[in-house]
């Protein structure tokens, strides 16, 4: 494989113009429809309200360290379809039935603007949406298409979020081992963090070396942002209701914040050494991933 | 296109092992998990209970009509893809926020066993499988793959099941004209059928001309079955709640029963003649429709 990097491209610099594409090819993947088609404006609420799309972000910035051009038919639907299937997961965990949340990214959850039915169909509609924009990614080679598909469809369900969710939701409210939480947490984290970089992989056909690198670079990274997540539980910034983990057990209630902000630290050093194993040219992953939790830690304090 | 037609086997006669294969395929693609595994049990359950399986059959049926060996590799796995996403929909129609539904095929319903979040997470996991078990499907060739996985995945969304659950929950309780009713139905039955009719069109490398006479045989076919289904809501032997439709505004209030026979009868007719366009050899779908509706109606009158 010849690795090209895109040298005249600065993916760091570029952050806020990839955002904005990516806002841009979200919105015409989910386009408006007609004022009582509930369900499309619960699927656009949930997934077009201001994030930091971090998932999206990941899969671009670690194509282009793999050597892809950002502009690289498909590599834009890849990253929209893990954003949905991300959204969906946030408006699911958030209805009554589970975690029952009121606010998220500073406003309202889905299921309480339109209600739990619609909230629901509209998680459905996009998980579904996510596998058919790739299905039909114009310029995207069809096997590229399946083993991402593949990779995407498997960090959704019993290995992946589904699990997680499920776990947290019956076992979080116990005592449990902080290897059992770590394996809760891989699950509801790392796993779609795992496909997303495995979909950045198949988009610069990267070795099976480099792919294995990824994954536990991926690993780390999930279980680092937990602990943020759950770090961050009380903060007012987070545009999420406040405290939803008193009475969980958490890492976070099991090692103190700093033994927890440790840990942190541990697999931030862990996943950057599994990065640089898997890129070696390029930094953009690297340098996003490090702003990106030293700006939510310095924030925190 | 060479059309093979495999006259060795008589589906309509081998319908019992087909049903039997389709079984085991789906106890092999859905394993049994550990005690613990709540929402691998509830996926088990929603789709392994007793069902006439008639969107896979459908699919083996079509494909052996359009000239498929039914052993062709991946016939199976899209014939379990289909139902995957069926079973994921039975078990959101009836969780307390839609349907709020207690019997199904004779036993209590998903979140009735399980709980109402397991049974949103075990739909949620289903349909993400459905596509899985596409993408990794041994022996199909990946534009295949891509090809079907579009198909299915828009017959879930806002285009489709999605769609027809949210007309269904919000506008099924006031008055509506026969053709609001008959949009809705579309979208809830007739999307699913013409998924599952080109999905066997694609196996079967179907031309062009037979995938659009499929798609009128589907639209046919998906309306008379939602005619069966609300002209059956009082029936005993159905499996599932009586009177749900009660206060419903169908088309059997509306036309009253004999009236909604007759049209029943009228999109047969039609379904008939877009599947003789379709398929000039096989008759396995024709005879199989055919028995299956006819053995329904003589059981309600």
């Amino acid at each position: 494989m010849i690795v090209r990097v895109d040298t005249a491209v600065n993916p760091q610099s570029e952050l806020p113009q990839l955002h904005q594409r990516l806002q841009t090819h979200l919105e015409q993947l989910l386009p408006c429809g007609q004022q009582a088609d509930q369900v499309r404006a619960a699927m656009r609420a949930g997934t077009l309200a201001p994030g930091k799309r971090i998932r999206p972000l990941l899969l671009l910035l670690a194509a282009h360290d793999m050597g892809c051009d950002s502009r690289q038919p498909g590599l834009l639907d890849l990253a929209c379809a893990v954003e949905m299937v991300h959204a969906a997961s946030l408006i699911l965990d958030d209805i009554p039935s589970m975690d029952n949340a009121q606010m998220r990214r500073g406003r309202p959850t889905v299921h309480c603007e339109f209600g739990e039915n619609v909230a629901i169909l509209a998680a459905i509609a996009l998980v579904s949406r996510a596998f058919e924009v790739i299905a039909v990614a114009p310029g995207l080679a069809a096997q590229r298409k399946s083993d991402a598909i593949a990779e995407l469809s498997a960090a959704v369900g019993l290995q992946g979020l589904v699990q997680g969710q499920f776990q947290d939701l019956h076992d979080g409210a116990h005592a449990r081992s902080a290897e059992a939480i770590e394996l809760t947490n891989e699950l509801k984290t790392s796993v779609l963090f795992r496909a997303t970089l495995q979909m950045a992989a198949i988009a610069a056909n990267a070795s099976p070396t480099v792919r294995q690198n990824l994954r536990s670079f991926a690993q780390d990274l999930g279980l680092a942002f937990q602990l943020l997540d759950d770090l961050t539980d009380g903060d007012k910034y987070t545009g999420k209701d406040r405290h939803q983990d008193q009475g969980k057990s958490t890492l976070v209630a099991m090692l103190g914040a700093e033994g927890a902000e440790r840990r942190l630290r541990d697999h931030l050093r862990s996943a950057d050494a599994h990065l640089a194993c898997a890129c070696h040219r390029g930094m953009a992953t690297r340098q996003y991933m490090h702003a990106l939790f030293n700006q939510q830690l310095a924030r925190r304090n």
